[in-house]
């Protein structure tokens, strides 16, 4: 496999690293997941995170095995382990189906059709990045929600690439960070991006946007999304399907910024997306590199879902890689005929 | 002054003592609020909290100076300073002018009308429990959002309590309770609370409300209100706004809970209500007596409410001390009546 660096993820010396993203902001350190438990030992920790990311990290991973000589069951066994690490993302689906069907044409095949999955993740972000960015004008003020930046891709990122790329282009925009409870992506990480790319932001905490919203402090929305249905409807870090209902009071608009890897052409509507709960111990607290502490009663009953569902009714636009689907494309399938088109 | 004991507030011994909310649910500590000063801290330190136990602490700490023999001089210049120890409360407000309006018929006199404030809002929790459990009916899910318990009141509390009596009529019900970032009074207080009255409830994040009522698992929105205007919007903790839109936009049930003693008769709408902001550190981590950590980057800028405002046509109905009053009640102008009838 070659070599390289990108933010998140790299490659160097035979050994494949990832960026320990449970412990930014405050400290920066690389873990090996060059052996396949190691890597889902990463993505179901989230110290590999974010949905494209995760999909080039397991393609990646799986070449690793494959190139360290691996026979044909041993590859199988660990490929569908590696592909159930995590329900909901289909990035992850998507990138282990295409390096599992090269498993029959020897490793050789797979490290390069997980070399393409990397290749292609970082041009589908400069795609998004134009796109996005071109929806953004000077003097927007936008709200984001967990982290879809470079650290959830192998490239720039998506919603929050679009909004670094609007910033480079000379535009003056203000960036609201949800904070987004219990994981605290935005606090931890979109922060620590904006902050690095030197983007004026506010953190706020997930139940302040609405009075943003209603004082007028809001324009646009900018989100990533984890899984995207045929007709539309995404799903996203729980906290989007609220941010929606809201902006749609308010007149805001509110954009899902997805590559079209993201869309599932089997789930035709977010009713079919499964959502993963995570354990209680993360509403009864706090915990991470930053420190650890519980402050509800030890017993507290918890509803934790990882992921809720927008429908696309609440959609402004959705911002691919291959263009901007409006609702109205949205709602007329083009998003379907799109794929159909033979582009995914 | 008689001696009492409340679940927030006692006298006795010649002391005036308040249960340190700050470090519940891990400890009970009672502190001393017999000096002015210290009542003073209490308050900003939010270890007393919840707009009418507000009131009635300044209203006995008050009485607590004029029984100890200052002089009118002293005893005005500290009215003043308690009186504008948090400036949204106008429950500090209405007790503390009807002590000071004790003033020049002594000390005796003073401290009578300490003990009626007392005595009036344990009545007061009684009624809004009576009239605020009838609209609750068997089977009902409620969410509630902060803590509008025991803990906020001298007697059973507003919402929550309100919650608990209807479950203790037999009324099979479950309560969503929202952390309430960013000082978590909701995970901290009211789950303490409820368990503690056997009330069945599940915590979640403040961003997970939405999709439970998208699930059609909330029925009815309880809330306490920090400040009523004569039109019927009404300030609580910040993310009660966004709750309201939700609820709207989900057919759920939006009921604020308050005694008539939050309606400000010279605040018209809500337009004219003052948000405090607060200080940067509480969203950028957490900090209590369970423990402190700070995830953000040290230096992050931060927007940091304590309330927002819900307007009345996001209301279904105001429930009060004298009654409920609907949407069309209040929009009618029913709430001025009611104020003009001599009832504050």
């Amino acid at each position: 496999m070659k070599s390289f660096e990108a933010i998140t993820i790299r490659h160097r010396g035979g050994r494949l690293e990832a960026l320990d993203q449970t412990l930014l902001p405050q400290a920066e350190v690389w873990v090996d997941v060059t052996e396949p438990a190691q890597l889902i030992e990463a993505i179901q920790a989230l110290r590999i995170r974010g949905a494209p990311l995760i999909g080039v990290a397991a393609a990646l991973g799986f070449a690793k095995v494959a190139e360290a000589g691996a026979n044909t069951g041993a590859l199988k066994t660990w490929g569908e382990k590696i592909r159930s690490a995590r329900p909901t993302a289909v990035n992850l689906m998507n990138a282990m189906d295409r390096v599992l069907s090269r498993v029959t044409d020897g490793p050789a095949s797979v490290v390069r059709e997980a070399e393409a999955v990397f290749d292609e993740d970082v041009a589908l972000c400069e795609k998004l990045a134009q796109h996005g960015s071109a929806l953004i004008q000077d003097g927007d003020a936008i709200l984001t929600h967990c982290n879809a930046g470079a650290l959830a891709t192998a490239g720039v990122g998506t919603a929050v690439g679009a909004v670094i790329r609007a910033h480079e282009q000379g535009k003056r925009i203000h960036v609201f960070v949800d904070e987004t409870r219990p994981l605290l992506q935005g606090g931890r990480l979109t922060t620590w991006e904006l902050r690095r790319a030197g983007v004026p932001y506010t953190l706020i905490c997930d139940n302040m946007a609405a009075s943003l919203m209603r004082a007028g402090r809001v324009k646009k929305i900018f989100v990533g999304a984890d899984r995207v249905a045929v007709n539309g409807d995404f799903a996203n870090k729980i906290g989007t399907y609220g941010l929606a209902v809201l902006a749609r009071h308010h007149g805001v608009e509110m954009y899902p910024v997805a590559p079209v890897t993201t869309v599932d052409p089997q789930c035709r509507n977010g009713s079919e997306i499964e959502i993963e709960e995570r354990n209680a111990a993360e509403v009864r607290g706090v915990s991470g590199k930053f420190g650890q502490v519980m402050w509800a009663p030890t017993d507290a009953p918890v509803f934790n879902p990882a992921f809720d569902v927008t429908p696309v009714d609440l959609v402004t636009a959705l911002v691919t890689d291959f263009g901007v689907f409006s609702r109205a494309d949205l709602q007329a399938g083009r998003l379907a005929t799109a794929l159909k088109g033979g582009r995914l």
